[in-house]
């Protein structure tokens, strides 16, 4: 589900953005309680081990360990490495947004250019657009696990009326190594050209607009599928895992207050503190900053910020037929409007 | 209200920018006053029970937590983040402003390529246009508080002479789960092929040149809901909300003068002043940066810098009618121009 | 005026960029002296007065403030906004070049397009090119302080020819509280439609490629009049501002030369110098880099990086002429070329 | 072979990323553990010299050394230059992707234009998306090694049935100091403007759509073979090298433990470690980073990140035969939808 | 001439990117080894002038002022303002290439649409590919040095055929004080024209096709002018300069090993080295990133790096021949292919 917030802090005022910070659906906290809860246990078993279950020689051991630990938490750029990297994932994911495959460029032409009120005309109509949703549907089918669990198979997909019995039947007849998703972008055009041919469609410009449009929306699949088949590489998103992970490893021993002066003077250790504040400050930081990556690197998932592509579909069909049949040659009559002369 | 001051520093000069620093509206001050207020309130409480409210075992104990605090304000990287994050935001606002559909491509095609001066011919021009208009305020109704707050409902657009009563009933009966807000897109292709078969549009490529036109108006209607409904991933907008304010929360204590030497030894306690002058600078400097995102993250809102919708969609109207219907076939009588051999 | 300089550096070769320095006209020398002179002036100010007008107490009460000073340059993260933003305003730069408006596609098709040699020809050419010049300078009019003081009123236009007696009683006659710049946009379609009707266009599609061509005109007339309209958010500017004249502010005091070691114990006071050489390269820098955006913000003004707008102008109506009328149906006869076989 | 992972982390979860830490192929492990082998190696090499192999006197001096690499290790800004340079690589990477020409959209179009179901037709049909797979392969076949491998030579591609005897012998016999690869593009319009004289294609829109897609098929080659042509300029390659690489041979020295603490005083020589732990974590960073961008510069190699090439041709070949040829004029019979009325 | 190396590293395995550094050609060597040269000798300089030179009273003052040089070189940001220069400088690198005007698309139309094998057609397609060749040299010779040393003047141009002495008299005949360099465009379309009304153009879309490809020419070639016009801000360039000479003019003085311990103490002098290793390679690496910009921001020179304009001009005028004139109408019979049923 789509989280959206942005009416809320519509104006800058005071308290504005601090006022996100109590949600719960799509935040920091949801994302990443988990993480943190494990991270804390750690920290305290490490801290309940060091003070209680260890010798004094031990304990200074165990010290410099923390003291060696300390300083490496000071020499990772994870800032870094995140910043340039949460701007690569952010890119392709609204790139993803921006490629989804919308039909009502479609919609609109096929009222306007295919006629014939009779039942041939509606029935073509109607075929046009459901072609164009069929093929998203195929699209994400196989790129989104929230359109896999509902349409498993091409017989769910009869179920629900995208699909008719023959269409099934002439689909599952095509012989392709290839699979064959992309068929209904070529049943949209063949099914044009005869329009075409039938004198539905009163001009070859308007059959070359209607497939350019198809060519389109079949380009936009082809790059959802594109972004679902090359992942950000995979070395990046390990090399920016290790970098936080390592981190918050170090800091389990680092960030312990240490009892024995001597060893640890001349560094931070000021204020025996039983709750590390900070540190669960900058887990929030760089673990949240992380999940904002992990977040936004598969859009078309389950989670709160991802785009629902659910809802996006039966929109999509409910809006292609209400405007290429439903509405088709309605409209209002004309009359004159208040600033007339 | 649009801040616009670029005239001003049209030439680099000595003062240039600094000179902005005086101006209020849209300002920096304008926007964090009130959490400059509230920072500095807390700040002198502190500094009050601190002083005068502890005994001196307290106090060192204060202050020891106050040297805690003032490490974590070194180590919290919040300039990287706050770059990035504004960085994607300033994005995203340009994108929005680009996507405001004007319809003066429209207009200026309306009034080329269908003729009549005849009534009839005026009100399908008039019609024409007005539904791009209307279609771009239906966006806006729910998408920016202001354009709400004008036309909370479909009365108000009737009343504003933006849609005729005809009109209204139409829509009224269109039975859409998903809205009809993009109605008046189809309409307009509607009453573009009609226009066609009564021979006003002379040619199909002209039909199909204003349809093109209204799919890439109501294609920019639909990016601006898009921005609206897909917002900034809430976690990354919390994540640096956290940064900053944790770092200013650690400033409350951290920014302290500290009274007993011994504690505060090797750190920065120089000088016992009252004002925290330069913690009130980095105030400026960080919750600033973070107000620039704040105010742009929703820019079809309030703000002083937010766009002015208003304005624009009154425009819009006069402008299209204009180039539509009051000045078709009006132009100069062609002369001779001075440059005439 | 234009600083073009790149051929100068067409090799990488020794002594490239430095031999860059050298030069005056819009350099960083001539953007900033007057700051540095400011900075510098109040630097010897604040030492003479710390040296010699100041009891022994007082100087060392200085001393602290210094060293208060002297941190928070340390602490200013100036690089990085500026870093970010720099871009943002250098990107918008790009874009407004961009955005100029050059009527030589209009002029190749006006003379492609549109045939007839007889007078009337003659006349539709030169008023559509000058169309679109017109356009542009009542764009610029509004935007540019250069091209405004060049034109203050119509009357400047039509004493320069690029307005005829009869368009500007036209144009005067229009009421329109929106203005009335973009009207010769109007003409130039209603020309062209014209044009069309009398057959001197020959084809639909060749009206329509005038009327695209025109819109795309427009088009970036109106981009450039946004960015005009729409500032780079003003509390961005004045936190980058804030951010580099706090850093210098502190810089005044915190760069002095301590007098008494035991206060400066432990801090960068070695040399006691006279010339703050260092930091006049940190200004140089800071303030450069600042300058850049400056001059880079407003691009159509006075300064020695700004386009030249108003060669650009002259140019247009000089080639648009030549292009649409001039050289219309002249071309060099067809030979054989010296390849040929 | 892609690496595809995004399905697994569809959900932002907890143990999402460090999950994919244990993967094999296209991993940092598989990239880099021939450098880190190495490191290791020649870092306990000197850790053994060092301790058994030197007296005293050359042990002080090798530590002085030591402490010298280590300040180097920290002034070194490898993290800035490294961002840089990997998005501007990254940037390349993603263009190269979407550059790469598929025939889809020739294929759909050639199949609703070129009409014919006769054996003429066909072969038109077939050859026409031919031409435009021939075109492809020829450009790959001097930007990628995969693809040179699997056809070195022209015959190959004769055998593969990519090419007709025919159009082996016409190739040949082309006499162009500038190589032949673009002749198929040449082909492919010649034989849409023969399809169009006999009426085939039935409207010189059609052509000159084909044509346009044809054109825009050849730029795409045109920008692999740009990308092949122009690489990231040298220099830039060689000072990020250079800065990972001298970062790491100063740690070679600078990580290692002192043993003489006289020497090592001040410095973080805490924890007499055998493992560089942390060391082995910042070198599977940076070095890591950089192997991100020696896998993305070259998109079209046999790295466990390239893309498929192979896989892609066969595909392009199948599917623009299926639709050009198996296809045309087959689609499903127009049936009422399940939500007819 | 440009270095191509992207093959070589299309496997990201051991030793990829180091091995580029044994490269001449195109390397950071060969564009900075003067730099490297007078700045060691500089620093040699100064050593021996301190060391054997100086008295010891003086040798103190110069190490107070080599620990002031010290420290200033840690305050200077230059890789940021380094990172952000060379993004920009390489992203207008990108955008030239990109807008190298190659007339391929010309020709490949020319040759499709301009029909006639008579020598009038053959005259007339040998023109227009000419006159898009003549219009990319026009504005090479103006940008960029290698052209306008190959061909000084225009009749430079005529000898080597690109020109004939019929149009060379007619271009000189044109009275324009914006000179004429774009004069070949309208040739272009005033020939395009007259083919069209001899009936060898067919169609009238096909002549707006010709057209609007030359106008995109034109605007590449107009785009490339724009480059070299409007350079990357002078001051920009001046402030990155400013930033790394200064650097190692502190350099100079800052890395030299201080021979008395009492005023080098808790600064790092721990090894007196002769060969300053380590300021070796960073001036490798600020130098070099330097360098990057320096051989990127005017890529039409005669660097090791900038694109060939030499061999792309020969490459354009045969292939534009080539596919213009000489394949005009000669293609491969049409033959089964092997997949063939």
């Amino acid at each position: 589900m789509t989280v959206t917030y942005t009416l809320e802090v519509s104006r800058a005022r005071f308290w504005g953005f601090p006022k996100l910070l109590i949600r719960w659906k799509g935040s920091i906290y949801r994302l990443m309680y988990l993480e943190m809860t494990s991270f804390l246990a750690l920290f305290y078993l490490i801290m309940t081990i060091y003070r209680w279950g260890l010798s004094e020689e031990y304990q200074k051991q165990l010290e410099k360990v923390a003291l060696y630990c300390r300083e490496f938490t000071l020499t990772i750029p994870i800032t870094f490495v995140m910043g340039f990297y949460v701007t690569f994932v952010a890119g392709r994911w609204w790139q993803q947004y921006m490629n989804i495959p919308w039909p009502d460029r479609i919609a609109l032409q096929v009222s306007a250019y295919v006629s014939g009120a009779d039942e041939r005309g509606r029935l073509m109509r109607r075929a046009l657009v459901r072609y164009a949703n069929l093929l998203a549907i195929f699209t994400f089918q196989s790129t989104s696990t929230v359109i896999k669990r509902r349409f498993p198979t091409i017989d769910h997909l009869l179920e629900a009326g995208l699909l008719t019995e023959e269409e099934k039947r002439t689909i599952e007849n095509i012989h392709s190594p290839q699979g064959t998703w992309f068929v209904p972008a070529h049943w949209f055009c063949q099914l044009a050209t005869i329009a075409r041919k039938e004198g539905r469609i009163h001009d070859d410009l308007h059959l070359k607009s209607l497939i350019d449009e198809m060519c389109n929306f079949r380009g936009q699949c082809g790059m959802i599928w594109s972004y679902d088949w090359i992942s950000v590489p995979l070395v990046y998103t390990q090399v920016v895992t290790i970098a936080v992970y390592s981190f918050f490893m170090a800091c389990l021993f680092g960030r312990q207050y240490l009892l024995h002066a001597d060893v640890a003077k001349g560094t931070d250790n000021i204020l025996d503190y039983y709750v590390p504040i900070f540190t669960v400050f900058q887990f929030c930081f760089y673990v949240g900053w992380l999940k904002v990556a992990e977040s936004m690197i598969c859009p078309f998932g389950e989670d709160d910020d991802d785009f629902e592509l659910n809802w996006i579909i039966d929109r999509n069909v409910q809006v292609s037929y209400l405007l290429a049949d439903t509405l088709h040659l309605k409209h209002p009559r004309l009359t004159r409007d208040l600033f007339w002369d």
